[in-house]
């Protein structure tokens, strides 16, 4: 049977046409003014998006390269990384800083949580030395969004500066680097920017390139005081290494996609599909797995007793062409996720949701069908 | 609020990705033996979606013209033709006749009817001269099917050939054109064959190539005889004038597509999307339009009392950006059309019916959201 891939997950996400056009335009070469041109555009683009007056820098890489880049260019070996652990990948700064000889101290957060501002607040008195906090906007392994503002306002009147994950919250959630005073600012390309993966971005402002002059770290690939030179001091912008040429030219599609959308906008519709998402994986008679703070990028759900979550993702994706994800890590076969991140507007979320339904009930779960779908049509019908 | 466009009318339909990335292709020149070897296997192709042996020739036109070739190659001026008019495309084979100076013997059919047998064979000995029978296998405005096997079983034993209308029909419903004994089937591009609208495509079986020789018609661009020497005489087929070079390697993705799905397959597959959308409409409160022999490609709907077709229709696709289609003619305003037609699956069916009820519950009409979806998951279910 004739069935349509349709991608649901929490990255990559689907990629509008005029996008994926883009990629089928010519190479250009990056050494030339028509794409350094480009290359001036979508940096500039890039900064509403972070809301932030400084350079935001392009690296080739997935996210988890701008993760290092952070780590390894405002710390040394034996300095000591405050990283807020609860899921994969805050787990995930964790591990990148262990394996560069820096020293982690952990907050450990319960899987499906959010982090209690609190406890960074605390984490800074028992390890006043630290020379970055790690924290993670949208930890799509659980499907929890912490609390950045808060912890930032911490953070901000401390002397250690804030790196934030922000791989698959940016441009999905709400996040304002400047106004909230984020010293960092690291993201992906797959997520809410709406093109394939491979590029990683990274913001900093003054307090933190302060810090990587000061702290002068070994680095080539990854250095970032040579991206911001080439991209700030010529007259036209360049990277000090070849860019994902094809990748820019698809990014400046998508960023005048976003402009015209508007950023507020777009967490506006996020926060949406999201409360959609939720009352109609409710209305089924299932059991949220993040409650307290969810994330308007992704839902995460139990899978329902007696039933491995890899079943329902396989069933959907095998029967609908539907891409949803189960559980990562110790969450494996125990929930599913349901990514509305990007490309992805309210007539996703009910085809998505009707056909859950239908992969629900041939697995013998006691469904209604319509029951959910309706719970999401009403989501929409009053907002 | 970012909204997918999603095209669900009676074509153009949508079409799909490694089809739309075959136009991003480098132009061929259409006298090489590299684009003669694409045009070949097309040609091949084509005749078992027309269940033929005969050639098919495909014309730079879309429907209409493929339509006019019919007529302007079987008939000469002062011939009758006998046209089954019950709908719009019905009325067009009449229109096409009589601009051409051939008189028309109508058989006149309520709008929402298919034909009865009886009164082609009745028609047969009341213009016992006629020189063409033209019927409509897919009459898109109605949503009717009319019953082509039937009237071909009368046609093959008259002495006046048939040419079927199956611009909107071919790869959708059943058929058979050497089976059924039906002379000449024309159709289009944007339908079953899921590439753009602009190449047209007719097949004639030898009683009908006979009537073509022996009218010898006057015609240029549309000689059909041109056509098939170019395509047959050759060692590598080709085609008098210039091909749609683009479209023609579309063709070539799109029937890949349809050999490995089937053609048996896709004309169940439409019968299940025809079926659940109607079982859908039904469970919403309305009223199909066509109900002795719907169509497996569209499904046409009486618009709920006091509200004008075209407002449903613009609100799906402004609020919604699903595109679906008014009524034509004498039915403007009082129906609406789903279209259901090639690159089409279940969860296009289950999210176009989902945004309907939203859209009618917000017009006021009494919709227990949710309701039809389930009409529609349950023919998903147990099918």
């Amino acid at each position: 049977m004739l069935t349509k891939a349709r991608v649901m997950a929490p990255g990559p996400t689907e990629i509008p046409p005029t996008v994926l056009a883009a990629a089928a335009q010519p190479i250009l070469h990056h050494r030339t003014e028509e794409f350094r041109a480009i290359f001036a555009e979508v940096s500039d683009h890039l900064r509403s998006v972070f809301c932030t007056t400084h350079p935001v820098l392009m690296l080739a890489a997935s996210g988890t390269g701008g993760l290092e880049a952070a780590i390894t260019n405002l710390t040394v070996v034996g300095d000591t990384v405050i990283v807020i652990s609860g899921g994969v990948f805050g787990e995930r700064w964790a591990k990148i800083a262990e394996a560069h000889g820096r020293l982690v101290h952990r907050i450990i957060v319960e899987w499906g949580q959010a982090v209690e501002p609190d406890a960074v607040a605390a984490a800074l008195v028992a390890a006043p030395h630290a020379a970055l906090v790690c924290a993670t906007l949208s930890e799509t392994s659980t499907g929890v969004q912490h609390p950045i503002q808060a912890i930032a306002a911490i953070t901000r009147n401390s002397n250690i500066p804030l790196a934030v994950d922000a791989v698959s919250g940016l441009a999905v959630g709400e996040l304002r680097m400047d106004d909230w005073g984020i010293d960092v600012v690291v993201s992906g390309s797959q997520k809410g920017l709406m093109i394939p993966p491979g590029v990683a971005f990274i913001s900093l402002n003054q307090r933190a390139w302060k810090q990587v002059d000061a702290k002068a770290a070994p680095s080539f690939y990854f250095s970032l005081r040579q991206a911001k030179a080439k991209l700030t001091e010529d007259k036209l912008p360049d990277s000090p290494w070849t860019p994902s040429v094809s990748m820019v030219c698809q990014l400046q599609i998508s960023l005048r996609l976003i402009e015209a959308e508007g950023i507020e906008a777009i967490w506006k519709r996020h926060e949406l599909l999201a409360r959609a998402t939720r009352s109609a994986v409710v209305a089924m008679g299932l059991t949220l797995f993040a409650v307290s703070s969810p994330n308007p990028g992704v839902t995460s759900v139990y899978s329902p007793e007696g039933i491995d979550s890899g079943v329902i993702v396989k069933k959907l994706r095998q029967e609908w062409g539907i891409s949803i994800v189960g559980g990562q890590g110790k969450l494996k076969g125990k929930i599913f996720r349901i990514g509305h991140m990007g490309y992805c507007d309210r007539t996703d979320i009910l085809a998505t949701i009707a056909a859950l339904e239908v992969v629900l009930s041939s697995l013998n779960v006691k469904i209604q069908l319509g029951n959910s779908v309706a719970a999401a049509q009403n989501v929409f019908l009053t907002s």
